[in-house]
């Protein structure tokens, strides 16, 4: 091995690495299908729940599978006792949330195991929301909110944030989001993910992986800077030439533009469509409304300025503005896109438990051979 | 993409994902290059700290930076409180070894933030050993024997192991396998460490991905049923009759074959020497006298019962006889490798940082499409 039988593929690209029922993306066409629905026919429908269950299990609950789901998930939200002193000891060093998030998860199956690997996907999944809220307490010198029973996962997350119950538009722009975040093909923290589990390793190593790729910001991205661009150009009035001037100075807009997505990403449409219902419903409709006018206004700048770019605007954009709607703070976007995402991880991670195959590409040798010894004292650096 | 550009290749088999001037393996010719030395010319020479410095910057230190370095991974060698915590409760809960040293890598950056990836390196490499040793002792009902400032990195595994400073033989024969299982191309464990560093993700991130890789009994290894094969056999002229049942019963020979190397594995002649010096000034030599003699009958009768399949003595073999001389519980023996390993993650993390390309291969799609909403009540399973 490693003698060349192929050239060098940087960073893979166009090699297949898997073969998925999960989901497929189409970046020519803007499409995304999960389990087999188009995103939008599965987005707005689902709650986060059944969107979890069809990726596990290749088809949609039925109404005692998904009862008993629910239950299952709200008998493991409560966290380990360790895994709370671990996240207190963290807020005590004010670490970033989604280190916090990566620390929290390597213990979340210190109470079952990792040998039950249907369990673990279960306390995991239901985890997530629970100690990404109580880390984001124990930051602000407040207590952790003990999870609600009776609530879905979705209004479980808002409700352990901020201790008050949810109202329905905001669980649904929530359950939105976490189902259009949940599976996006083979990006990098799926396919870490899938990488650890394919040693025969637990359901938990390959998880932590994930969140560590997801923290880099060539993945998970930064949805922050789009929001702080709509702030900062704060009426409608000032949009055209505030854009100009930033394009003109030759910088990039945040929340425009995708690798992968030629045309409009199927995310932003949907997570645009959910803002609206949510601002509707519940929150800042000038917001809302200047969002909408900033975008218009930097696509068809873009168009002028970049021709035959293409320029749509990507999942950032409206992730920013419907999680702001929701009231989460920045620094929390990562972490509720680990908190859906999570799911689809779980996914990959049966799918590549019945493939069963080790993952282990090779690497070509550039540096030196027949190095001597020498010792210490003969060294000249 | 994901549209079939090329076919799947499963398990990325001869798909070669990276560049490196780290190590070379040569399976046809049973070649070993480690940091440009052939390992024989390495492994028996180095101390850890200057296998690792080798790996990290090309080139052995002087012995002003050996000095330097020693002192520097002397002082990040205590754990942080938080870490040393959770080991305590996951003792509580008996987890294994490798998801406790798992759970604390995730930790170990508490105390020194995760954007000073100099100092992060140092701290990963000089905390393992001070992890695995706590956290054997906790499972004992023992307390944790402090870092002993002035022993070099494998002489305080063994004293923080059993509170005794070891012998200078015991030093070089745990120095011998840490050098020699330091880095191997891109295993599993590494390639999960370099897609998870490939995203800009801080190195704690990765090399927490890649324990939980290494973990998985396809990557780590059991090296521990070889050597129960010897105590099984017991004495030497039972070797045969016992060899021979075992292969007329179809059953593996735990120890032999590899697949990547098809003659001997550098690795376990290099360990062969150092469990003969080690036990030759310290041991049981009856027992390397079986083990060896258990050895020759072996490779006579695989070459017998699968001519032409050429199954030598693989490093499990000989590593269980040398950490087994050494002290070392079974359960410790994918621990130690970490031990070693690590310093080979960190050192493909600083080469894929120096690389900057996301590792994004592509998964083709062979699910369902246009599945249409029914709601839950209509469903049927």
């Amino acid at each position: 091995m490693n003698n060349n039988q192929n050239g060098f593929t940087p960073g893979l690209e166009g090699v297949v690495a898997a073969q998925t029922r999960l989901s497929r993306v189409d970046g020519q066409r803007g499409e995304l299908i999960i389990g087999g629905f188009p995103l939008a026919e599965l987005a707005g429908n689902a709650t986060f729940e059944e969107t979890a269950f069809l990726l596990w299990n290749g088809r949609l609950p039925t109404q005692p599978e998904l009862s008993a789901f629910q239950d299952e998930l709200a008998q493991l939200r409560p966290l380990p006792a360790a895994t709370l002193t671990l996240l207190q000891a963290a807020a005590q060093q004010q670490a970033p949330p989604m280190d916090a998030l990566r620390m929290a998860a390597g213990t979340l199956s210190l109470d079952i195991g990792e040998s039950d690997t249907q369990q673990t996907a279960k306390a995991v999944t239901a985890r997530f929301s629970t100690v990404v809220t109580a880390y984001w307490r124990f930051l602000q010198g407040k207590t952790a909110v003990s999870p609600d029973p009776t609530l879905t996962h979705a209004a479980n997350y808002l409700y352990m944030l901020t201790g008050a119950p949810p109202s329905e538009a905001q669980t649904r722009g929530l359950e939105t989001y976490l189902n259009t975040v949940v599976d996006h093909g083979l990006n990098a923290s799926t396919f870490a993910a899938r990488v650890i589990i394919a040693t025969q390793s637990d359901m938990v190593s390959a998880i932590v992986g994930a969140v560590g790729a997801l923290k880099g910001p060539l993945h998970g991205g930064a949805p922050g800077p789009a929001l702080d661009m709509v702030f900062e150009i704060g009426t409608a009035d000032r949009a055209e030439t505030f854009l100009r001037q930033k394009l003109e100075r030759g910088e990039r807009l945040m929340g425009f533009g995708h690798r992968v997505y030629k045309v409009r990403d199927p995310r932003a449409e949907v997570l645009s469509a959910a803002a609206e219902s949510l601002f509707t419903a519940d929150g800042d409709m000038a917001l809302y409304t200047l969002a909408k006018e900033v975008e218009q206004t930097a696509v068809s700048l873009l168009d002028t300025y970049k021709p035959g770019r293409n320029l749509q605007t990507n999942v950032e954009f409206y992730t920013a503005l419907l999680l702001h709607g929701l009231g989460l703070n920045t620094s929390l976007f990562t972490p509720t896109f680990a908190i859906g995402r999570v799911a689809g991880w779980i996914a990959h991670c049966f799918e590549q438990i019945a493939n069963g195959r080790l993952i282990r590409p090779q690497s070509t040798y550039i540096g030196e051979t027949g190095r001597e010894w020498q010792a210490v004292e003969m060294r000249t650096g």
